[in-house]
């Protein structure tokens, strides 16, 4: 998109204010699996599966559990699964629907997603047909719940060193499982403190004396009672900050004996006699193509916390358009809180995160689609996926905590009232921001793709073309760290505000100040790193945190930047020329308040001259005040209705509260018998006495 | 402090590292009130005492109130109440035993604020002597539990509108307590759901046709059964985000009499025909002055979330000096996760914040106990130190909520697992941000009183001085976003970054910083007001609103400057040479930290030039890596014991199961007959393969 946005026209004053055409909005963020979505919102309307605040763990527990059945019968849960056995090989659709989950109850929707999109998803990625003919049935109607044991207590972020080993015996051709310390017990496991009976068992598997790394294994870990089988054991994480509807548990084995076929082959094998074969030769390739597999976790987090800022905005936003506080400007009403700069503040520009982190969430669907359906499973559309997962999982997650802290304390004790959502939204969301891949360390591994492809600019490169880059660059620095590149700004501008407003909206701009801030950053700890290439590794590792901070924070931004992009394609889509109005402040207002976020980056390093800062930070505020009216709309567009909302604040409630308020001051003020305020007395006194003096 | 603290020759480099004197340190962080604090921080090791994570709501609710008994007979309770009843007038004394609480149980601490912090006090404080000798001994010994009954439904910020009356009938000489609608239902009253037989009901005292504005009444409210006595009403607030071993409630009247002597009148009194009385002429005083009595509550508060941000980091930091992941710069031995840039950014600076914090609240508690001890009880001490409670509560909760939430993330999946502490001190202090005033009213307060002393200024000027001033500003204004101001900095630094250093550590530049952000921001926003003060009361409230964001983020701004005054005065206490380094470091980071959350104000206000900022954004860096190696000594020496911290991740186990880990892999590294890792097998047949072609 660029010139089919009106950003031009928007900022003209119009006598008639645009409109957002809620519906059609609304539509547009469904999205492509809009009617998977659809079908999974209405099913989260059920009470049955609603999450009871208060509840005892034991009880929600056991309820959770049951509710899963509940979603085997509804279908709700085999979308993903191959047409033969009774699914759809729906990959997008799956994850859609499992996302809407999170209304109805985190817990459900993350024990829905170990069940089968992490043990079932195990069984169909990295096992082969058989596996998946003889296992998936059990695991698709529930008759066999099963944990996923990957993470272990030593080894959460680095799961290449996990310690649990498979142990191949050619004598019985079986795999010995074993736990060979503490550190290497399995933990932190959904429905292995209580529902388990099975496993995805994550080990090195060593054949022949050699150890050829972490490989999955199908291992039965209790009985028809829920008693571990020989060999096994395991503990109870007990209670969580959240989630508590799932039963996590910690698993240990001691020499247990699985048979050869039980480990998942599909990239991996060991022949009777031991013989280990596979179709990736690099081990490391290879285990990073096994847990590439699993890359759906992370794509629906990504969509669960931006339905979880939906939710929590329609609350705030509603609640905020209804409640009164203060006597700002006049004796007989009291102000809508929404009307407060600082309220405004603490949510519009988060109504504008959350709109980027819907569209670009959809364009992430959109990809993982595309390569597990097989339609475009190349390695580099791949490695894009991960890549965009890792940037967006992270982003979205801690959009969402912030998100609903700010809209609880946004409604006072009313928002801490657990009827009210956010607390237990914000307990149960909490770990969406270390699990499926810790975010800083996920946005690590972006970084570190960004410092590659900067690399790569130079593979082959003759050295004339390397120095007069460093020539080029070094100018660049210079002219930029001076300030003489941002004086060059303000001489443009000629003083002219409306001039540098036109500068900030235009989205050329917006993209070239949002990648440069990527960009600039990796060249930086890019040349840093090269510098050391031939230093010692501990002096290469030591360079490399020395620029931590700063790699994962251009990461951060690389994110949002693919998150304007898919904002300003995503506007390409809108119809309706009102909506396109509104939704394009939506994207300005996104766009300069992450380039506000890190203003002093973009001082320093000579991309926006003081006055075209100041300039900024007074359009953001003007863009707030210009959305102000469309803010119920823009959140009634994510079209959650009362019962996926379901917090007495944002019933209507506190209208009819404000409403028999206004009236009995409307009767008193009316009834000449009714009491006189102490402060009007005064005056009257004071303005008596002083008549007297005259 | 200015020439004591020896910033200077922290820079030299020493061929022997300072050693924090972690006892001397921790007892200076104990501060005046050291015994009440000691005993209380023994009280709370009584396991009896602590919250069990998970405990179903009712039992939670009835172990917290068994447990306030406790309090009782260990006189734990008691210090803040007059001597001829049992207590001993220790106000300070008091409020830091309170504080220590938070590490038992938070719903017990505010539980036990509830009973003798505000409905004990203000009996105490809005009640004459008669009402102490007759009230207190039962509130005191818990016989009378009670409901401090000031918020409604409708109204919790704004005190000054609620809607419940209370309306003098002389004929019986009674008052009628009545609530006149929905909104005007108490609301969110800790006890009121359960155990409250009394309560302490504020509402608009009306006498002979005169609404007299908001006084206080003592209200029995349910009989020795539980029972609502008739005429009250009441519902249960129902589970919370946090606290649920309080029994939050909400209250009704209908034309409830209470006898004429019920009404709490040391500031405000109704004689037997009707005559009102009080000492203090202005109501908007009056009111201001019996609010003011309760500012206990955000002193405690703040000094509570001091010590819950030191209970995180104390979990925190031990678990990161343990915890290894990664083989970053070795294949043997993977790193202590306190080693990487990340993890230091992420805790170093808020262990620099929480000692702000724990030095300010310090000045803050002195402050706080010179007025209600009498000592220092003047009209500008009461009003200065409600302007420093207002400032640092907002500042301490929202940090204590920042570094819970850090610490649960940086501690991964184990920070997750309720028995490691951060997620249940975070859903219990999230309404510590919103309650006893909400953090953004009371620093707009903050910022309305900073407004007030600018204003100050220019009272009885004459034109001329106004018309210099104007002037002096105005050059100023130009000079600064110019640039011209900061291109002086870089002349004077001559490009040497040591030079920049040097200034950077000059407590006299940090307290000119932080003051400028502080004086040119109000200053700014008062010329902005002061040009309508001659406009329409609502274009006057429209241009204050349009400030709002500005005036609530100075008055931070203020506040951290009260913390750097606090700290820098701290550091002259301190003896031990070694630690003074330290600690000046970490005063150090605590300032050019809170600067560089502002850096592009610096910038753009040409307070610090590009080439500072920069070199600032380095030493940073530099100071973080220098106080890594006393991460620990700082955490320690905030004293909590295991019995306090009780968090598993940080008793010592971690580093017990990273020994045996370690010795496992020592014992496979020398054995030869351990599986060969492929890796290695791949690594040798390439060179092998290399060697052959030669």
């Amino acid at each position: 998109m660029t010139s089919t946005t009106p950003t031009s026209a928007s900022a003209s004053k119009t006598t008639e204010d645009p409109r957002l055409d809620v519906a059609a909005v609304g539509e547009q963020l469904m999205g492509r699996w809009a009617d998977a979505r659809r079908v999974s919102r209405e099913l989260a309307t059920n009470p049955q599966l609603h999450k009871v605040e208060g509840m005892p763990v034991p009880e929600h527990r056991e309820r959770t559990f049951q509710n899963m059945f509940e979603l085997v019968k509804t279908g709700a849960v085999h979308r993903a699964f191959p047409s033969r056995l009774g699914g759809s090989d729906d990959n997008g659709g799956n994850i859609a629907a499992f996302e809407e989950l999170v209304t109805a109850d985190p817990s459900l929707q993350i024990k829905a997603g170990v069940q089968w999109g992490l043990f079932g998803s195990a069984v169909l990625h990295l096992g082969t047909k058989e596996h998946q003919d003889t296992l998936l049935p059990g695991i698709m109607d529930l008759s066999v719940p099963g944990a996923f044991a990957m993470t272990e207590t030593g080894h959460g972020s680095d799961v290449a060193s996990i310690g649990t080993t498979a142990t191949y015996d050619p004598s019985t051709q079986e795999f010995v499982i074993n736990t060979p310390f503490r550190a290497a017990w399995k933990d932190y496991l959904g429905n292995a403190a209580l529902h388990a009976t099975a496993a995805t068992v994550f080990a090195q598997l060593i054949t022949n004396g050699v150890n050829h790394g972490v490989h999955c294994f199908y291992v039965p870990i209790r009985d028809e009672n829920r008693a571990f089988l020989p060999g096994i054991g395991g503990e109870d994480d007990g209670v969580k900050g959240g989630l508590n509807g799932i039963d996590n548990g910690r698993l240990h084995f001691d020499h247990v004996r699985i048979p050869r076929t039980s480990l998942l082959n599909r990239y991996g094998n060991v022949d009777e006699d031991g013989t280990y074969t596979s179709s990736i030769e690099s081990p490391g390739r290879r285990f990073f193509t096994m847990l590439g597999t699993l890359v759906q976790g992370r794509v629906s987090l990504d969509g669960a916390a931006v339905a979880a800022s939906k939710v929590a905005l329609q609350i705030a936003v509603t609640y905020a358009n209804q409640r009164r506080q203060f006597n700002a400007a006049s004796d007989i009403e009291e102000e809508v809180i929404m009307d407060y700069q600082r309220h405004q503040r603490r949510l519009i520009p988060r109504i504008a995160r959350t709109y980027a982190g819907a569209f670009s969430h959809e364009e992430l669907l959109v990809a993982f689609d595309g390569v597990f359906s097989g339609e475009k499973d190349t390695e580099e559309g791949r490695q894009d996926l991960e890549t965009l997962a890792a940037a967006l999982k992270p982003t979205t997650t801690w959009d969402a905590m912030s998100t609903l802290q700010e809209a609880r304390e946004a409604c006072g004790g009313a928002g801490y009232l657990a009827e009210n959502r956010f607390t237990g939204l914000h307990s149960d969301l909490d770990v969406y921001t270390t699990f499926e891949g810790d975010n800083n360390i996920l946005l690590q591994l972006v970084g570190k793709r960004l410092l590659t492809d900067f690399s790569a600019q130079f593979k082959g490169a003759k050295p004339a073309d390397l120095a007069r880059y460093a020539l080029r660059t070094g100018a660049e620095q210079i002219l930029a760290r001076t300030g003489l590149r941002a004086l060059g700004q303000d001489a443009a501008d000629t003083g002219s505000e409306k001039r540098t407003a036109n500068y900030l909206k235009d989205p050329e701009v917006q993209r070239a100040l949002l990648t440069e801030r990527v960009e600039v950053a990796i060249g930086e700890i890019g040349r840093a790193l090269a510098s050391v290439a031939k230093a010692s590794p501990a002096e290469q590792a030591a360079a490399f945190n020395s620029h931590q901070e700063e790699l994962i924070q251009a990461a951060h931004m690389h994110a949002r930047l693919l998150q304007w992009e898919a904002f300003t394609r995503g506007l390409e889509s809108v119809k309706d020329a009102d909506s396109l109005k509104v939704l394009t402040w939506v994207r300005d207002l996104f766009a300069l308040t992450t380039i506000e976020d890190e203003l002093d980056w973009f001082l320093m390093n000579g991309r926006l001259s003081v006055q075209r800062a100041r300039t900024l930070k007074e359009y953001v505020n003007r863009l707030i005040t210009r959305l102000r009216p469309h803010a119920q709309d823009l959140v009634d567009a994510f079209g959650y209705t009362q019962a996926h909302l379901r917090a007495p604040i944002s019933s209507g409630a506190e209208q009819i509260r404000q409403d028999e308020a206004a009236e009995y001051y409307r009767h008193l003020r009316a009834d000449p018998e009714s009491p006189v305020d102490e402060r009007v007395l005064v005056k009257r006194r004071r303005a008596e006495a002083k008549a007297a003096r005259r």
